[in-house]
């Protein structure tokens, strides 16, 4: 899709050259190909130091575009990107696809379904009513239960399991509003990474990325009911258990341990080694390893106790 | 089903007029040809107000039964109604509906599970593995994921999106007691209806109702593994943040903002426009519009706020 | 499998007679046939009562080994029990199984997934898209909605009803740790049994013991989105509310009543008859009957709401 084509389907004029557009991404990752959007001033440097191909923008940022960038200027960003979001996203099945392959020694019980493209490793068990989207990678030896599904373009690492109804890869929950209240799709053009020995339990959610990927690192274990939100990254042999939710874009070091109903807000990122006691509700990033935190608002954990026995002193008097 | 024949099947006696019953209601939007009930005299305005062709009461509520209601008279009226509701439900599945129809130029994978009496719209996507029950009708361009289950007599409007593993129809949590800590069903009669432009996430479950119908209305946009009770209504364009959970028969206004893990108590209504943070435990009623709220139990954001920064306090002091 | 094979396995000798081992249980439940495990000199009382007919152990619980059992000395025995586990590991599917058998008057939908192996009853419902497992028993008049999985060797009562979506008998969330901080999977060889005139809502968890059974006793009801881990046991006639999560091993006494998103840290035993407000978070056990309990940390309701008031009171002051 050409800059001439998206800025028609925004009802907008462009400035700059027209050129070939293959993908959205943001300001930092984009390259020459893709286009990129800044909302508001706060995004200046950022939008200075972009590769992006093309910029969707306010007026009042047309002097910080890089040069060779195409420019498309409009009075409401997140809704026009919201728009961009639709050119560029894929139908939930991919029918072009090539067959699917399957590696030597692999069960695929001929009632799981899997559409065309996928790629499914060595020494596999895929099981009745799972759902294996088009072209998803799985590595050797992975166990994918009964009812689980696997959006498309996702990938699934070596010796992973991935329980029963579990969804891989749904859309991350994107949107921007009209000034009327109405929510605008932002489609979720990205994908779900997960990377080798990682168990995720029963009727968990891993959202797929708006742009670039969700990642699940290698050895990650996940309980049942978990939700990872778009854009996550949970770092390597981190464990998460039941009912935890993590909002989007939100960056888990390695090894942090997540107790039950715990949660995390967006775009936070929390130092490897970290512990949360059980519904703990994470609003701040964390930069320090190694801690051990409780409750909402957060705070450590022998805080959290001392504030208890505050209380429980309160109730008792008169 | 006669008025003599659900005696019959209670093993009591009627009074007035025997007469055909084709469901059951509650006293307020009961028809002539409905059953309705009262537990007791907290209900006794509804009764003398109602217009239900026959009525399950205790027998100190005879006095109040609208002129040409038939009477049963039962001990333990929530009991009796219980066993009544099994009198009207519906088997899971409806055999005897006709074929389903599907619009033109929808995609319904040959793998998806579609029972009779099905009506698909026109440009719909219904994947692999997906479930549509007897008689469910899907509106005009709606995307149906893998492993979605909607159940018989569900309505969903145009340009919805269902996501993997989401339930909608599910029997609604209501239960009487017996004398010995026993529960008994009460069958869930009514249906779900989702209106245009709605977007379910991951895993959520949308309960069916127990008496006419859970709505969740037009524009409305549901995070992952979200819970919604039986009867509730939930305003148009409203959003809901994952693991949020409603209970039955409460009802949100349109553009009620409902971050992650919140819940609500049953039968309250929210005003429009209001905005719950992160947790919140709602067990009343919002009568004024446009305010935030936070914490359990709730208070107005900025009181909570105040809440924490007392507490932190708190800790402080030796 | 003979002691000797086990003791190759782990690369470690065994003392004692070499005999036939044919499973894994915990000190207190093991029969001659079987292998348990004594982590550290805690367990030494149950060691020395135990009936294991081998037993892995810590160089220096030697001394408490009960006679007859034959001994595998590892120094790191969590970690060399999991490795143990898989060794006793069933396959996800018995493929060796004879044909699945159906009761009279049972309806199977020929696009459920049914396993050999199964015995579903008189008078059953298993809808499309519903997964059953190896070896699983169902009992008369059940039914099982679509694309709920039922996971091999677990056990459905009489009347029972299983709500799309939910999966019973996935596997346990349970790990040893390397000293390197990676997760080494403790295998769930056991499974669920479930009594009669159980109801589970949509899209729950029910997870498989790793040794012997988790057990939700007759009658009780559980609403959508409800997490229950391994080796729990849900006393008769309990009702959890929706995403309500009790974590391993944990035991609710009858008639337990448990609100909405409440949770249960492992290992805790819960009197008969004790309520629980929304939202509990209950870390103890508790021994006496009949009492309702609120908040996190768990307080008795009165407790709480007083808690509540001089809260609320605080928030006031200058």
């Amino acid at each position: 899709m050409r800059v001439s084509d998206i800025a028609s389907a925004l009802g907008i004029a462009f400035g700059g050259e027209d050129k070939e557009i293959t993908a959205m991404n943001n300001l930092r990752d984009a390259r020459p190909d893709e286009l990129s959007f800044a909302a508001n001033r706060k995004h200046i440097e950022a939008l200075r130091l972009s590769d992006a191909g093309a910029v969707l923008i306010p007026v009042e940022l047309l002097d910080a575009v890089p040069p060779g960038a195409a420019t498309l200027v409009h009075e409401d960003v997140l809704l026009a990107m919201a728009y961009a979001t639709k050119l560029f996203a894929s139908s939930p099945i991919d029918f072009d696809a090539s067959e699917a392959t399957v590696g030597k020694g692999s069960f695929i019980d001929p009632r799981a379904n899997i559409e065309k493209g996928a790629k499914i490793g060595k020494g596999c068990t895929v099981m009745a009513g799972a759902y294996i989207g088009s072209n998803v990678v799985i590595g050797d030896e992975s166990v994918i239960y009964p009812n689980a599904a696997i959006y498309r373009d996702c990938k699934i690492g070596q010796r992973c399991i991935i329980h029963a109804g579990t969804t891989v890869g749904g859309d991350g929950f994107g949107f921007s509003h009209t000034k009327t209240g109405e929510h605008v799709k932002i489609y979720q053009n990205g994908n779900v990474v997960i990377e080798d020995d990682v168990e995720l339990g029963c009727n968990c959610t891993v959202d797929r990325a708006v742009f670039a990927s969700t990642v699940i690192k290698k050895g990650v274990k996940i309980d049942n009911l978990v939700h990872i939100g778009h854009n996550c990254e949970i770092g390597e042999y981190s464990i998460l258990v039941a009912q935890v939710g993590v909002a989007g874009s939100t960056k888990l070091g390695r090894n942090t341990v997540v107790s039950g109903q715990s949660a995390f807000a967006e775009h936070l990122e929390i130092a490897p080694f970290t512990t949360f006691t059980a519904r703990s509700g994470v609003t701040k990033s964390i930069h320090e390893s190694g801690k051990v935190f409780s409750g909402y608002p957060l705070m450590e954990h022998r805080q959290w106790m001392r504030l208890q026995s505050k209380l429980a002193k309160l109730v008792k008097e008169q």
